[in-house]
């Protein structure tokens, strides 16, 4: 059976299963996301009015059995930054997606009036329903309860009061295979599902399989890639510490942003460093080691228990870690856990939430380091949408608006993750020219520059990082497009026989002979389209800057600013 | 003695008197401070941050017996819209500061820490002091504790509670010659001076007079001028009704936003009208006629009592009321007085704040129609800075994102004034064109439109809409150069008479020839200097554009929507 295109018109209320366009078939992930927004959505649209569109894709392997394949992408034009957005999370939707032959889901219009709705999804129908049990509640309640409407095998993606309130930094959340979730954090996509007055979709299981051209050459890339990541010290040490493992090695790089950005380095580092964490899980016996999706070999999830062994949260991550812990510095890993439970239950990015918080802090709302004022503004403000809650809950850049703060760390308008662009100039380079806003999985340059991985470029000096970010922000709108994990990148930038196996696989799975220049063709494709977008929209390389006092504040302990001239970013787009 | 340039660094905390540098002395008003922000301040810069400067010029013929010359001109770049700004007022501080023979005052810098200062100037001092006694205080307090301190002569230009919070409506107020006040209202320069801890700046009062290098035939000149303004039947209504005369005017144009701009009549438009406002004046002992400042003969301002027969409110603008009036829907004239009041003492743009407020009824936060309420969240949230306070005082773009509300009436992020572009088609091209943002003054269009000014061009067809706002436009930035009022325009455009004099003044004024041609060609630099400053800041034509809503939806009597194309827009800048 062919892919299809799933289309809900939220207008007038109709539905349609479409064939797919033929130019769109070799495509999958943020390839085809960005293509149907660049294809269908207005540039100048109101991000919020009846001319955006949220699109649901699978990426190309999603679906198979091939390892850490289950990456769902969501596009949209993003409120919070006014750019094309993709934003990417596990569980297990996308392979879900994939098995009933759905392509793409793409929602479109508004409807009239205040009825919310759901949606239902199965190989051949889509249901609309109206929805009123569950409109204001939370994203945990939600899967608890569409479950018991359905069944425990359904897939969901829901939004929780964030996204129904329209809240900039609303995400979409994606239930996991152990009904817990994770997040298509950035960008406020779930204030887009939002404006379409849709509290969740749900997937119906199905017993079908993707089908797969040449079955025996997939089997065998598919050994060939899985043991490429498994045997990968990286892949290792997430598996271990989780991503949090990064608090101790941008700590020590002096790259930790501490105290809303006024030093590198965070006193309380130890307390929510990856090590410490991982300690506390095995002692409060929950799980240092988790999947997101089933395939995923490297499991950089966890289950985070509190104190009286119960469980508190899972997919923990460095960024969120860093962002509550350093930035806003609470030194309080309970606290943590508690802020990122709140924050995906009312379902809201935490990296953008929790800099927001940051920012927050510095205009007198709150004070440094207090991290139950954190919860108490996520449970009374932000959950309940109080002007507080509106202010912080649509990110950074609108908290500093409000309060008068002029150290903002956002580019295009989102907020800037854990990774200094002082001390650590390669992602400088991603931040400012990245089509979506400030966001390091755009092009990782940590790899390179602090890991050691893909060779070795110093993280203060100005050299080879705009070639390093370019060649990342490449290799990753492809990745982004097959549906798999980021983190396949370790391996593929350091083991020889990971990346011709991943094209093998997407080979094996269309019957198709591409070669890796193909992959990094498709990569700059998916760019050129964004960028496209984007200047369509009104950007200009105006907005590929870091905000001022980047390069006015030297940061310790290495007391560097940022130094890239804009000339030299610029160079980023000569390709 | 040879006019100076006026200079403080609040970085460094000194202070200079300049030579004026000879391309700048041929220039006032809008064209010194634009050609000074041009100059001097970086394009991409924070505007709240210490590359922003605050720049006060006094136009070329204030200081001057000249008939309505006492404007003052206020740039910067603008928190607001990000564009380059420039807002002017009556007030006596134009006519001092150029007696004093300051040409422009610039403000620099940030100062360190916490500390808040005032200025006073004088004909070769600038003193810079200290101030905690003010801070914190309404505006109307400081002008009674500075008249204290100083005279009751001194000029008085200050902030409120809003710029010292640095909210993005924040405006700068100028002392009247009844120690009242007029407002530099538009685009959140008290937010700039808020950022450089202002809290005032008083201006000595001297014997000296402004140098006419032909006295006589500067007499003349203005004799004929000021016959031109008196006889002009615009002139004559704005003397007895106010700029109120205009609200039965829109509402019968059908192009009185109303509820929110989803209608272009309001039922309750004769409550707030111009004649029930002169004969409630009347009634209650007010001035229908005042003049903002000394030399006005035409005296648009009023003093509006309460039912008690006390002081209530001046400067008691159309645009104001119908801000808080028809867009509110309220339809209470004491109402709207006790707002413009709060406004006032505040110190916010009672357009933005009140555009505001609608946006925020749509947004649930308060109903339509309740006065009471405007005024509750103005004396208990703006003027506290809560954070229901700070999403309104950072203006109507700031309340639509808190609130996800889509029907949002700004361009650039300023709010659409009193007059629906659907139904004025011309005020659409100057809301979408204007350096500024969304802004009536900028290229008034009414007056051609619908007072039938200048010849007659129908508000409803597409027909020489952009050639109107053009001349307009040009016009407008010459004549907010001359610190001539604005509306000596009714009679420039229709008393040919008027122009000639005009001109005539400003060659006996500095001994120099120019010809209508020259005025025009001034016009025409100003707005280039402003669009290449703008540009360089990243603007594009993508923000010379109208939200959305006002192409979708059809508005009431007239069912039209905004219907001019981009293409025909961006002909605006042909010339």
């Amino acid at each position: 059976m062919a892919d299809k295109i799933f289309r809900v018109n939220m207008s007038t209320l109709s539905t349609a299963i479409e064939d797919v366009p033929a130019n769109w078939n070799g495509l999958g992930g943020r390839g085809l996301t960005s293509t149907i927004v660049a294809a269908e959505v207005e540039p100048t649209c109101h991000p919020l009015g009846g001319k955006n569109k949220l699109i649901f894709a699978p990426g190309m392997l999603s679906g198979t059995v091939a390892a850490n394949s289950g990456r769902l992408s969501v596009g949209a034009k993003s409120p919070l930054t006014g750019t094309i957005k993709e934003a990417n999370a596990g569980g297990t939707a996308a392979q879900m997606l994939a098995r009933i032959g759905c392509k793409a889901l793409i929602i479109e219009g508004l409807p009239q009036g205040d009825t919310w709705y759901n949606i239902l999804i199965s190989a051949d129908t889509i249901t609309l329903s109206e929805e009123t049990e569950l409109v204001g509640k939370g994203n945990f309640d939600v899967v608890t309860a569409v479950q018991g409407r359905t069944s425990e095998k359904h897939g969901i993606m829901t939004i929780g009061p964030a996204g129904e309130m329209k809240m900039h930094s609303a995400n979409i959340s994606i239930k996991d295979p152990d009904s817990r979730l994770r997040s298509c954090g950035r960008g406020g996509l779930g204030a887009v599902m939002g404006s379409k007055q849709i509290k969740y979709i749900a997937i119906e299981p199905t017993e079908a399989k993707v089908e797969i051209a040449d079955p025996d050459k997939f089997k065998e890339a598919n050994r060939t890639f899985t043991k490429a990541l498994v045997d990968n010290p990286i892949s290792q040490a997430l598996g271990t510490y989780g991503t949090n493992v990064l608090v101790n090695i941008i700590n020590e790089a002096g790259a930790l942003p501490t105290r809303n950005f006024t030093s590198g380095q965070f006193d309380g580092h130890e307390e929510i460093s990856g090590e410490t964490m991982h300690d506390t899980i095995v002692e409060r016996e929950g799980k240092p080691k988790h999947n997101c999706h089933t395939g995923c070999v490297i499991q950089c999830s966890q289950i985070y228990n509190d104190s009286d062994k119960k469980y508190k949260t899972s997919g923990f991550e460095y960024e969120s870690i860093w962002a509550m812990g350093a930035d806003c510095c609470v030194d309080n890993l309970d606290q943590i856990a508690e802020a990122d439970h709140l924050m995906d239950d009312i379902g809201i990015d935490t990296i953008e939430t929790s800099v927001a918080m940051g920012v927050a802090m510095e205009g007198g709302v709150l004070e440094f380091g207090d991290g139950e004022g954190i919860c108490r503004i996520l449970r009374e403000d932000i959950a309940k949408g109080t002007a507080l809650g509106r202010i912080i809950g649509c990110g950074a850049g609108s908290v500093g608006r409000a309060y008068g703060v002029t150290r903002v760390p956002v580019v295009k308008n989102q907020a800037i993750p854990a990774y200094d662009p002082r001390a650590i100039k390669g992602i400088g380079i991603t931040y400012a020219t990245s089509t979506q806003g400030a966001d390091h999985t755009m092009g990782y340059t940590i790899a390179t520059n602090i890991l050691g991985v893909g060779g070795s470029v110093d993280p203060l000096s100005h050299e080879g990082q705009v070639e390093l970010s370019r060649n990342l922000q490449i290799a990753t709108a492809a990745i982004d497009s097959t549906g798999m994990c980021l983190f396949i990148a370790f391996a593929a930038l350091d083991d020889e026989t990971c990346l011709p196996a991943l094209v093998d696989m997407i080979n094996a799975r269309f019957g198709i002979n591409l070669v890796a220049e193909d992959v990094t063709n498709l990569g700059i494709s998916i760019l050129k389209t964004e960028r496209a977008f984007n200047e369509a929209a009104g950007f200009t390389n105006k907005d590929d800057r870091l905000p001022e006092f980047f390069s006015e504040e030297p940061i310790a302990p290495h007391n560097v600013v940022w130094d890239i001239s804009d000339e030299e970013i610029d160079t980023f787009w000569n390709f």
